[in-house]
């Protein structure tokens, strides 16, 4: 414990440890490790070392995730919960996820190394998977803690057609004990995550870490447009029902519609043309919207506006269409004292305090049902993230521990 | 033969051979016969049968086409060349090609119905190989003919990897003789071809046949587009470099233009984006462009003129744009005296002669190289074509055929 803190610099002792734990991957490119594998095994072990060397009592719950607690001055709970995910998506990053995970346990080496007890307990959590990157099961180390860990959780197969339940049993847990996994409310008395930003936003703005207000609600859906599929050649200008052209439209009319509301967006991701080929005009277009905001009445808004605007659009050219909505995930603000806090931590590392959303989905929602929450975003090199060149600089590093830091040390006054 | 005139109506008696033609094909949906197939054979030989009948001299020449000669006045020719094709796409309709081949026999057999010769002999082709179906060899039987089938032709290759070498030699022809094929060029004063439109103008306009003016040139480009792919959620609008936004801008732009000149066609048949998720911005996006024009000059202009707009398109939304042009046909314009005579052969059917450029590619590209040429188009239904769709009415086909039968026996007056 003495050695890790020999090094004095937090960014250079966290940036040490992610490479570390990013070193415990499947082959290849970037880091691969997923949930109920031999390297979430590995990983857990790891950090679960790191927290008893911080002070901690730390075990690896039924769900596979390691909870480290700090107890308070008088010896337990209650518990501010901090943490982010261990898992990763494949071929990731060394930072989405691990990094929030070793600022806080960083934090609780600091206060144990100053002796320091506080009022309440910290817990710091390492999600056993928040990607569903191996089961489509997005946010189950965090469902678990919050006691939403069902049986449809348990149901899911990987690839390899293996379930949940099995793999749980590979890796040693025991399925018919997950619900122990779950945190009593009275337990908790908050959540805060560190996360890299995964866009752009900081760096366009000079800044190492960013206030966040709420994780966006999520709209999804799939437009099918039906025209007239004929001979390139043939068919004049005028006489067309062309749905790649109604497509076009569309997809500008996102963008348009998307940059007239704040802190919204909007993303054409697919587009496919039936039959696709180049001298048939096409017969048939899908194309997927992915639409975001923190607020779920403007995204409600902007996406019944894109609804009138591509029905005028397929009216127009003559063309039927077809809007299916697969996905309608409400925003998950973060409680207002804590976007408080986190500004004034920031302000307190000497940064202006930058409130922005965070298009992404986080732990937090789910932690949100439990609890309030708040997020720390620290700046990564050109909003990239989900890839081997994720990056951030242990400068950045630094000034996100002292704020997460600040923020730990001054949760006693929360009413 | 006088069997087959026993049947007054022209178009009765050519729609019941489009519909035996059409049952010599691959089992499945619509007409699938392609080039040096058993279906090819069958076809072929049923066609030179129906020739002779008509008092044609008929033979399956050296690249598959079938040739009936029926000789002027005085015993032989120089030739009128007419016909059309016998080879479909896979699952055609039954009119594409055949009608032409079909109304032309008529013609013939018309004439020898009434023991009448002209002073030029008739030569009805029905060419082996317009489609390229099977071997990618568009107008392989017409390039035989003109003298232009050249050792490439003979390699070109099928799915099954046969080549059109080893595919003659099957069918039991000499590919060491396919140049006997070839016609002098003194033999041949004109090609005047019938076929359905493929197009909707003459439904739009009400008419039953069309004068062709030109076959349009054709530019084909690939258009790639590289901008920045990144999470979904959390660029903010101002911030995207979306290449799927600028190919919509393109795909507008290539209707803009195209409807800007006159008889000029453009589309966008085929668009995708990588990586083509719900929730990724695309990195890159390619498309497709096909434009066509009866004026090589205006298709020229009309490019250039997409080509900056796309340029412009891209810099604005900092996107790198790469433009591979991988088709430049020059525009094959039907003889004008042909253009006249026609016009005048569809007054005499007692229609408005409606002149309209082809967008669809033909025979008479080839044939173009060794005489003056002329079409004439029979409406199809919603111009549809290359489906089982397909669908012309008898009595459309015999104004075609009157309008074709006219313009053969005035022929004689050509300087």
């Amino acid at each position: 414990m003495s050695n890790y803190l020999s090094e004095t610099d937090a960014g250079q002792r966290i940036m040490r440890r992610c490479n570390e734990l990013g070193s415990i991957s499947v082959p290849g490119a970037g880091v691969t490790r997923l949930y109920l594998s031999q390297q979430h095994r590995s990983a857990a072990e790891t950090i679960a070392g790191w927290m008893r060397d911080a002070g901690m009592d730390a075990r690896i719950d039924e769900a596979g995730n390691v909870v480290g607690r700090y107890h308070s001055v008088s010896g337990g709970g209650p518990y501010l919960v901090t943490g982010s995910h261990m898992d990763s998506v494949v071929h990731a990053g060394r930072y989405d996820g691990p990094l929030g995970v070793l600022t806080s346990l960083d934090c609780v080496a600091v206060l144990h190394g100053r002796g320091r007890r506080l009022p309440f307990g910290v817990e710091v959590v390492a999600f056993a998977d928040e990607e569903g990157t191996r089961f489509r099961t997005t946010l189950a180390g965090s469902r678990a803690i919050t006691g939403q860990f069902g049986d449809d959780l348990l149901d899911a197969t990987d690839a390899d057609g293996h379930s949940v339940r099995e793999a749980m049993v590979a890796f040693g847990l025991d399925p018919g004990a997950v619900g122990n996994a779950a945190h009593r409310p009275d337990e908790v008395i908050g959540y805060v995550e560190l996360h890299i930003e995964q866009g752009p936003v900081l760096q366009a703005a000079n800044l190492p870490v960013g206030v966040v207000t709420a994780i966006s609600g999520q709209t999804r859906a799939v437009m099918r447009l039906n025209g007239a599929a004929n001979h390139a050649g043939t068919v004049p200008m005028g006489m067309r029902k062309d749905p790649l052209l109604a497509a076009s439209e569309i997809a500008l009319a996102v963008e348009r519609i998307a940059s007239a509301y704040p802190d919204t967006v909007g993303t054409v991701g697919f587009i496919k043309a039936e039959p696709g080929l180049i001298n048939v005009i096409p017969g048939e277009v899908s194309l997927t919207v992915d639409l975001r905001s923190q607020v779920d009445g403007i995204r409600h808004a902007a996406f019944d506006e894109l609804g009138i605007a591509a029905g005028n659009i397929a009216a127009r050219r003559g063309v039927e269409i077809n809007i299916d909505t697969i996905l309608d995930l409400h925003s998950c603000p973060c409680a207002p004292d804590f976007v408080d806090r986190i500004a004034t931590a920031v302000e307190a590392a000497g940064v202006r305090p930058l409130r922005l959303p965070s298009g992404a989905g986080h732990d937090g929602m789910a932690m949100s049902t439990m609890t309030g929450i708040g997020m720390i975003f620290v700046r990564c090199k050109d909003g990239i993230s989900h890839s081997p060149e994720e990056s951030v600089t242990a400068e950045d590093v630094a000034t996100g521990a002292a704020t997460l830091l600040h923020f730990i040390e001054n949760f006693q006054g929360r009413p």
